[in-house]
């Protein structure tokens, strides 16, 4: 009911009558009143007025499951949240869920992390109540092979919930950042459970610098955070949900032809390898070439320096002009 | 203690002295005789004479850590084990204590499984006592793309373990299951848990029929035990550590290339499979051909009755005589 309360008065503009809420939900007086209060204590600011009813007038930047769930337009994906104060990580946590049987969609978020990751177990800053942390469980009826175009569908969503909330100009850098004035400000971490040719569930890890207001001498370079780079205080839940809306819309449609033959105009338009000089370094070889897109199954297409194309499906990729690759 | 107690007394014909025990294990006679105790209440047949010592006459069909440790001959493989009287399925017990970092070669066993699942979750059946229901933890360094090759590597440890112990002329139907006169007595279940261009680890559980004496009818035509095959008792703790020893030389072998090639021939002598006619079922696709072999990367080959040769790496295979596919 907390949740419901809170949507209502999120997307009303003034005033909402006791009346009004206890009609809406069926409760009473006391039981809205009662909730009210419960919100206050978590630091929604909402004005109480005989007669005319209660109006939120602000927000506290929280990540609870009500906070998200009151901003929430989606069938499925983000519609079960967990919300906790702090975890190991939260991909280890939706392991664990999706282990016990937890559906397709659900989200779980933290305010902090303690063992965040990066790919390969490298390790991702996480200050408390300045960041998201989030996991959504997938289940796509697919081979295991084809997991990786999960981290390319989400990255898209994440882009396009960071450009509509901040106005920032977003870009991809393939396969898994996402990158403001050529600086770090989200990365996302995709892991899967399988059989061998059985997909048992895919946990897509995003991680958000959103108001780090400093970040460490040696990631200066590297990283920032949306409230740095737009001086805009972005509502955590907020970009919550948007995301989870994007991911919902770009995942139908990636599951309609289970590659991404359907979304890579739209990735490549935001994908700032492009035409770019890439340096790519893998297991046995090191070279540099141009990145001119995706292919369906959401390789990066380089042209070596000799114009034979190759396709890059993993390994380390680096972008002249991003990160200190000069 | 128990466990270095048991391998001497199991690896000696006759009398081993109390002295003996005690300057070997540089503890006192009373630690030897309390250690001897709880092996006789265990199950352990021990005759103890003055004078003499003591012998180990006969050992319970039991699954213990120390059960299985005197008997193993490894270096890593199955040296770290975790034995339990229920759980759910071996593999989800595994993929836990992996997640929290148990290191390759971790062994789990169970004397019951209460949910044990063959592949895509199918019922397996788990009969407390006349089953090995067991797990071991790997990780490769490899791209998950390759981990159904561990699925082989391991079916050809079980098959030799099995051959070895039972004097069976024992089969591999390709992939995962071990045959005995055209019926199934073991199977194997490999998982994956990985970053999309990095395994996290792989379980691959391991279930044999041992001395079941009887199956439902609808199994009767498809499934047997050891003990009905051969008529012998095999004790499972030997059995298992026998399975690990050819898995660590296996494994070992197939590190070396990251793949079947050194493998492939020991395979196909073993593969139920070659050169008998199979229908092969896919999601779009359902034909006969006859199998000829596997690739390097474990995959079967199959000659179309148009005798082009298709490289089959999932769905269902069926072999003609077996499993009432005739």
């Amino acid at each position: 009911m907390k949740t419901k309360i809170l949507t209502i008065l999120s997307n009303s503009d003034g005033y909402v009558s006791g009346q009004q809420l206890c009609e809406q939900l069926g409760v009473s007086r006391t039981a809205v009143w009662k909730v009210i209060n419960r919100l206050k204590e978590e630091g929604y600011l909402i004005d109480s007025v005989s007669n005319k009813g209660y109006r939120l007038l602000s927000q506290p930047d929280v990540v609870t499951s009500e906070a998200i769930l009151s901003k929430l337009q989606t069938n499925y994906m983000g519609r079960q949240v967990f919300s906790y104060d702090e975890v190991t990580s939260t991909n280890t946590v939706a392991k664990q869920l999706a282990d016990e049987g937890k559906e397709e969609g659900t989200l779980i978020v933290s305010d902090k992390q303690i063992q965040g990751k990066g790919r390969r177990g490298r390790y991702w800053e996480s200050p408390k109540g300045s960041g998201i942390f989030m996991t959504v469980i997938l289940k796509p009826k697919m081979k295991p092979v084809y997991a990786s175009m999960l981290t390319l569908v989400a990255a898209l969503a994440l882009n396009d919930a960071i450009t509509d909330l901040t106005g920032l100009e977003a870009k991809i850098k393939w396969p898994n950042d996402v990158v403001v004035n050529k600086k770090k400000v989200a990365g996302i971490l995709t892991e899967l459970s399988a059989e061998v040719d059985y997909i048992n569930y895919i946990v897509v890890g995003i991680g958000v610098n959103v108001s780090m207001k400093d970040f460490p001498e040696e990631l200066k370079d590297k990283a920032t955070s949306l409230l740095l780079e737009s001086g805009k205080s972005i509502g955590r839940a907020q970009l919550i949900a948007k995301t989870m809306e994007y991911l919902e819309c770009y995942y139908e449609r990636f599951l309609k032809t289970h590659d991404l033959s359907e979304l890579k105009e739209t990735y490549s338009k935001v994908l700032i390898n492009k035409d770019q000089v890439v340096r790519i370094l893998t297991e046995d070889d090191s070279y540099t070439g141009v990145a001119r897109g995706i292919t369906d199954e959401g390789h990066l297409i380089v042209e070596k320096d000799n114009h034979d194309l190759v396709e890059v499906y993993s390994g380390e990729v680096s972008v002249r002009g991003l990160y200190s690759y000069t």
